[in-house]
């Protein structure tokens, strides 16, 4: 869905006056001065929801900001709307000294670019272009890019993460890749990871997925260095298996590499916004080096003789709950109806539901749907024995998942459901820990 | 739900034989030598889940363990089963010269004991006992202590939060408590936190919810601790509001004050599991002294003059649903169609759902539900006018909630629905920030 704007940005009432009378266009550079001082930027497109009285416009910080345009004293045309960038024909460089590194572009703010015509951010980069844009990377491996999808990572199903997990599987089959990368919409960019990591077992070398919190045309944008810190994972790492490669902090030198199941975006905006829960990333890559960091995970060593399996199939018929007082359990009711396979509680605490939950999640297991709980603690351990709620959970039939983020667990669901053939195998599969999903627990407590 | 179990703990076969033959009962404490070194501890009830082929023994840590019975060489009773705590009689000391308290107790762990029967904890101390067994208590404050629930907090319901209001909204208009303090389950204490902080409007003094991750028979319990600092801050406090007092970190001499409609647990069992988001804890309450922290928010100082607007009403019907990829938008449907009146939506990333919710979220709103926005992200703030996903839902007629977590947007829509008699003043006061759930935010971005 697109916005459409006439041709003065969407402009009218007073703004439309003032840019007409002006002879100015979005896309032209202006300094204005209002009676709290001045303000340089580029004219940016009115959203059409906005309010006439303002005239959008993005500073070289790269914010957007809105003018009041009562309060200007004046405007002046500093520059005129750039063309836009023509994507240059950059030849990849085929350097057969250094690592090769295949990279599946899926969209995203990593490959995006401002949409003059409606403001926004649009996934719109291919992946040539992106390798364009960071030519640093021709120093660190020969890239081979391939577009896959050009989604905004919000928008992508299970459908999806099997075809990325194919198309993994088709790069590792051809032979010659040091490592394989996915850029990807940071949104649910770790709902893929927790899915590849269940799709692509046994890998001979590391798949990383990369993103960016801030699109390229922002001074402070992570893609570059994210995007270098995930071919210099991929290309040197001695570690195979799945992982997301995402700024380390607010400093500009880090990337952290987290382990794909254990990771969770934890803030809308920074770029340090996935973090490893319940532990610490596997890696840092600084100043082009990897840094391991000790951790409890039991990662693979990049082996030319591991065999990939290849277990793409998810079935979606899987309900996630976060459990909150008020809610109507009727939804369970309504999801065991449409054919639900799983459900997944995110429960409070240790690991609970209300008691007035117990005859829907008994019917429900009646059924035949698998019923496991998660805690939206975020951080800690389901522990369904301390409580007289949790044991009675546990003899209803409820599968405690122990330290597995609601998010992993949802994805592994979709997973296991797909891949066994009765509900106890399912059971069990939930519970073996396969790759990194599951920390070591105490037996009983 | 409780357990029934046996004469011998529920014990059977190997367990049962053991216990028999050395004619050792549940509550007993015993000296155990096993292959790997010795246990000293006391005998729990076997959960019935539990396999036949372990004794449960409580350690003095405070944590149970599994010991295999066959893997027992020698088992000794060192001390005959404690016939238990008698409460104490204690009379409440009523001292003038100290502030006066009142003390609600609602249930939880914070006023709990291990149940002998089931090896669990219960909620089972009164408010009287849970004074007289923190005595430290009556050189702070003369309370007067008050049993309105017994429940774990996974059970209380929006009733439960009107009910709570009402009693509080009766204990200040005594007029002569300097405070009130609530003794709560902390599963579900911040939505409590959330919904007193709506319904509880110009508070002339502080209302302090407080609870413990460690039941009082641990060693490391927090109990006592939490306590004392709640009262500390209801009686001595310069500010009025709610406010949550919890463990501050993993030392055990801070506890932290959180704003009502700002916190959030985020861990399953750490002591300091609740976090103020977006912002650091209003104050430390440390060695008897309350150290005030500075931080953005809008507190309201003590004062006599306050009149206090009770507005305790809620309606439950309202759905907060986590996004995820390959969520069935059918519950959406399934919602409005069972009278749903709000919809809170946990997007991903900066506030969004996939574009095939659209046609869904669209119905809704036609229907007259009020659908909001926020984070799963949880730190940071909602900002639908960067990508293109956000102005569609923006256009649709989605609310955008800023940086209010889920859980008091989620409780907050309950109030509001119930407390407005049109969508538009409904939609309104989501927005307006009542009781600092929505921190400053930049206005076009």
């Amino acid at each position: 869905m697109q916005l459409s704007l006439n041709n003065n940005g969407g402009y009218r009432g007073k703004g439309f006056d003032l840019l007409s009378s002006r002879r100015l266009s979005v896309g032209d550079t202006v300094k204005i001065e209002t009676e709290d001082g001045e303000i340089l930027g580029v004219i940016m497109p009115r959203y059409e929801s906005a309010s006439d009285e303002y005239l959008a416009v993005k500073l070289k910080s790269g914010y957007n900001t809105g003018v009041n345009i009562s309060r200007i004293r004046s405007i002046s045309k500093l520059a005129a709307k750039d063309p836009g960038p023509v994507a240059p024909a950059i030849q990849i460089p085929e350097n057969k000294n250094l690592p090769r590194v295949a990279l599946i572009s899926t969209g995203g703010t990593i490959a995006s670019k401002i949409d003059y015509r409606t403001g926004g951010v649009r996934a719109a980069l291919s992946a040539s272009e992106l390798y364009s844009s960071v030519p640093e990377l021709a120093r660190i491996a020969w890239i081979d890019p391939e577009v896959l999808l050009s989604e905004y990572s919000e928008n992508l199903k299970p459908s999806h993460w099997s075809m990325i997990a194919e198309k993994v599987a088709e790069k590792i089959g051809a032979g010659h890749y040091r490592g394989v990368v996915i850029s990807h919409g940071t949104d649910t960019m770790h709902y893929t990871a927790a899915a590849l990591s269940f799709a692509l077992q046994n890998l001979p070398v590391p798949v990383v997925l990369v993103g960016a919190q801030r699109s390229s045309d922002r001074p402070s944008s992570d893609a570059a260095i994210n995007l270098m810190g995930a071919v210099t994972f991929a290309s040197e790492s001695d570690l195979a298996g799945v992982f997301v490669a995402m700024h380390a902090g607010t400093s500009d030198d880090s990337v952290a590499i987290h382990v794909g199941s254990r990771v969770r975006k934890n803030h809308t905006s920074r770029r340090d916004a996935f973090e490893s829960i319940g532990a610490t990333p596997i890696a840092h890559v600084k100043a082009g080096k990897i840094e391991l960091k000790s951790n409890q995970f039991q990662v693979a060593k990049r082996s030319n003789k591991a065999e990939l399996k290849l277990r793409p199939a998810f079935d979606a018929r899987v309900l996630l709950v976060k459990y909150y007082p008020g809610l109507d359990f009727g939804i369970i009711d309504y999801a065991v109806g449409a054919g639900c396979r799983a459900i997944i509680l995110e429960g409070s605490g240790l690991g609970h539901v209300s008691n007035e939950a117990f005859p829907f999640l008994r019917k429900a297991i009646e059924a035949g749907v698998m019923v496991c709980m998660t805690s939206q603690c975020i951080w800690g351990r389901v522990r369904m024995t301390v409580y007289d709620t949790g044991r009675d959970l546990l003899d209803i039939g409820v599968v405690p998942l122990s330290d597995m983020i609601s998010e992993a667990a949802t994805v592994k669901a979709m997973w296991t459901v797909a891949n066994t053939s009765d509900i106890q195998s399912a059971r069990n599969l939930m519970q073996d820990n396969l790759a990194n999903e599951i920390s070591d627990s105490i037996p009983i407590d």
